[in-house]
């Protein structure tokens, strides 16, 4: 697993609010705007800052909502560690199951394994040992211009 | 306040253990590595991944410990968003200022005001209205080569 970070998703309770802020308020432009929904905001050479719902992320990470994703996770003091994730990309579905078992090997703890995501590529979750969540993804839509801007296009179901 | 995040900061309970699965199990190279107190890995073009204790990490907000730095956050369910920070680098002492000053006028809320950090440069940070913390830092020892490696030197306390 190489060390790379390439989008940073914060849960919010309110993507509407989130816009006012980072839009309205710093007025930084969307890479794609959802309204309601999710907004990327493209914030370093080759990185997305994403404002997702944080019902929707926990649905996306295959967790029941409001549960942490780490069983036996410590309760005290309380963490909802899905309020954020930190997504690596890979260049192959195959890869995304390669690069989950390496961090299974290193001491993470799958949360969902690889699967077809809704948006069209293949993805899973792994937890650090201190619940912190990582997704690693095959997104056939996302690339890198050598200036470091992030394209996104649609992916067809496969 | 420009479109980029320069750090990530996950507060850990354990950075010896954080450092077993980042370095020694994932293989990924320390850019810098206090043994026990912090570890600093590139994980992008500019972009270093903190694995911070996350007791010294509410200290350095200058928040009481084990408490959320936002006053009347929603406590059901109960996050402690303390845990994490995305940091922004500025290029001077009065810089970090007007920035706070511009993501309050944003709709953020101030939890640190600007002023000298341990390390020698002048930080504060301000929260997003869902809670996610950000530091705006002016760090004189930071800069980023061409090929966007970090590199980190002391930096003397003025």
């Amino acid at each position: 697993m190489d060390p790379r970070v390439d989008l940073i998703t914060l849960g919010v309770p309110d993507v509407a609010a989130a816009r006012r802020f980072y839009v309205d308020g710093l007025g930084w432009r969307p890479t794609l705007d959802v309204p309601g929904e999710v907004l990327f905001l493209q914030v370093g050479h080759g990185l997305l800052l994403s404002l997702f719902g944080d019902d929707a992320l926990v649905l996306d990470m295959g967790l029941p909502a409001g549960r942490s994703p780490v069983p036996g996770a410590d309760p005290d003091p309380p963490v909802l560690r899905t309020a954020f994730t930190l997504a690596h990309n890979v260049e192959s579905d195959e890869e995304v199951r390669t690069t989950l078992a390496v961090a299974e090997r290193a001491g993470g703890r799958i949360i969902k394994p690889a699967q077809r995501a809704e948006w069209g590529g293949v993805h899973g979750y792994f937890s650090d040992p201190a619940g912190f969540c990582w997704e690693v993804a095959h997104n056939p839509g996302w690339s890198v211009d050598a200036d470091g801007t992030v394209q996104i296009r649609p992916v067809e179901p496969g």
